[in-house]
């Protein structure tokens, strides 16, 4: 396989996976961890490796090492494996996806914003989610009719239990504690603002073609999702929550391996299901229209990762995350989308408004 | 359709689908309420119509009925229906579900009784169970691979939040108190013993070919089944009780109808599921030996039908029930049988020896 964003927590898990069920690794690509990007070169031998900054080069152990967005679609052009696991973070990862897309590459997709950006663009492309909630619909959804309604579920984040006044103190290391996943700084901001959520949605919308679908809170995160029958049932998917679990539903078609421990019934907690709140969650008031004008994406993706980079970095609220996103939206209106390079014209905009 | 049965819970039920979703009912078969069997030929004027006993034809508003098993089976070799539903309660539906079989009707069958009684000699028959549990279970494992274990819930019936010691001074009128579900005497009885899960054990190992199932108690009766993947994954199946949804997926194989309201999940109560406690249900005990040595089935069936009608009469005790049951077991060990008639024989032996 051919895996970006090696170092991340995606990445990591997926090399576990790769070590464990001994599937070769061709091509490895990092950011600026080059230090268990090393590791990994040694550890699984593959015949290419990318880092971002080309600065970086004479740090790696490898003969063969590119750089940069360029050299990351150039090993897709060169590295003959077929699955592609994009788990780069963000934005960053669209072009790959695009590229994968336009070789013919089954895309293991980790990178849920290359669909909330340009999922218009990725249409007939092989996808793979790695997200817990669509291996999870995907599952309940194989070879049934009669679906009515598709559901995923959310944890509520790091602060599912906090008062909503409290909110507009929180800080990055409040936010990072969730609760369930160990998942990337990023993912598990986007968990607390429900801003992963609304992702989620759009995401479920390009790979399973229906709006109609909806998320629920359920904080224990041992339910993933749900499909709603015509005829009034409905079923649920459950696991503990481990990536390992939608990494190896995307590496492996029909799953025979012991990835996880089963489910012990008896020992689950009580489980509740909860409405989101949009007073407590106001960017999940954007559902309907995201779903109804999927180009918006590029604004609220963009608008999310410098707002969240400057959360991280202590320079804004944490209630600052949303409202810098609907101040983006009504700014910008809806994008005038006629080719992918609009999109990113779109993205670039963002940056500097929000500069 | 032939539904046979048709003044029981079962049978209400499926005429009240028949009349809602128009399917011509060829004939009708009761015991010995012959009110309401007039108003059912009333209504669907089927061509036969048969009843339990003969002296009561002539209070049959039809030209053409048929009496006891003989008539039964009768009108299975003359009607032409290819479906056939079997809500006949206990042991006397056995014989119809052989005969259906041998002519080769799809058989809708809520007489699981045929099963754990019989269920070697029915191999082979087209079976659709009538029983929620075994939909379910029947829906979540449709074309799935690496399937590791199957589960089936119980509501723990009339006396799960009652003490152990308090049992043995419950009478039928409590008994038939079941909190979720609205059936026959007999089997909401079963429910409070435990013996309809018992039941429901041996018939989806029939069903569905496998020992590696079990029951877990979920008081609520929202999730009839879940299935566990080798991967660590689960399924579960969730509607609210009412038999009719069972009912109707015997009748309709792709279900497009709404029969009830979709599970709202943000209003469901707390889901909880528990082990079953031996001492409480001490019939559960039997399980893995019922598993190992299903000839044991026709024994357990006639001597629990003898012990529900004495505590229906008020002629034992609840826990009479089970322990009947097992002094049955000791008394006659593991029968021989080598046909179908040896279990007519043992059927008889049973009555006689509890009599």
């Amino acid at each position: 396989m051919i895996l970006y964003g090696s170092t991340g927590s995606i990445g990591v898990n997926t090399l576990r996976l790769a070590k464990r069920y001994k599937i070769p690794v061709s091509a490895l690509a990092c950011g600026d961890n080059i230090k268990l990007l090393n590791e990994q070169i040694a550890e699984f031998k593959p015949k290419f490796v990318c880092i971002k900054n080309p600065k970086n080069k004479s740090y790696v152990n490898h003969k063969n090492v590119f750089s940069s967005q360029e050299g990351l679609e150039k090993i897709l052009e060169e590295c003959e494996d077929k699955l592609f696991v994009n788990a780069i973070v963000g934005f960053d990862g669209l072009r790959s996806s695009l590229k994968a897309k336009e070789l013919g590459k089954e895309i293991a997709l980790a990178n849920k914003e290359s669909l909330v950006i340009a999922g218009e663009f990725l249409k007939g492309a092989k996808i793979r989610p790695i997200d817990s909630e669509h291996c999870a619909l995907n599952f309940l959804i194989k070879n049934q009719k009669n679906i009515n309604k598709l559901f995923i579920t959310a944890s509520g984040g790091a602060f599912w239990k906090n008062k909503i006044k409290d909110l507009s103190k929180m800080k990055a290391q409040d936010a990072l504690k969730h609760p369930n996943w160990n998942m990337g700084a990023k993912i598990t901001i986007d968990s607390a603002t429900m801003v992963n959520k609304l992702f989620e949605i759009i995401e479920a919308y390009y790979l399973f073609n229906t709006k109609n679908i909806d998320a629920l809170i359920e904080p224990k995160s041992l339910i993933h999702a749900m499909c709603e029958f015509k005829d009034g049932t409905s079923t649920a998917y459950f696991s503990y929550a481990d990536m390992k679990l939608a990494i190896s539903q995307a590496l492996f078609k029909n799953n025979q391996y012991k990835i996880l421990k089963a489910i012990d019934f008896t020992k689950l907690p009580s489980l509740r299901f909860y409405k989101i709140s949009i007073k407590k969650y106001p960017i999940f008031a954007l559902k309907d229209e995201f779903l109804s004008h999927p180009q918006i994406g590029v604004l609220i993706n963009r608008a999310n990762e410098i707002m969240v980079k400057k959360f991280l970095n202590q320079e804004c609220s944490f209630l600052d995350i949303s409202k810098n996103i609907f101040k983006v939206l009504n700014h910008f209106g809806y994008p005038k989308i006629s080719s992918i390079e609009d999109i990113f014209e779109y993205d670039k905009r963002v940056r500097y408004y929000l500069k």
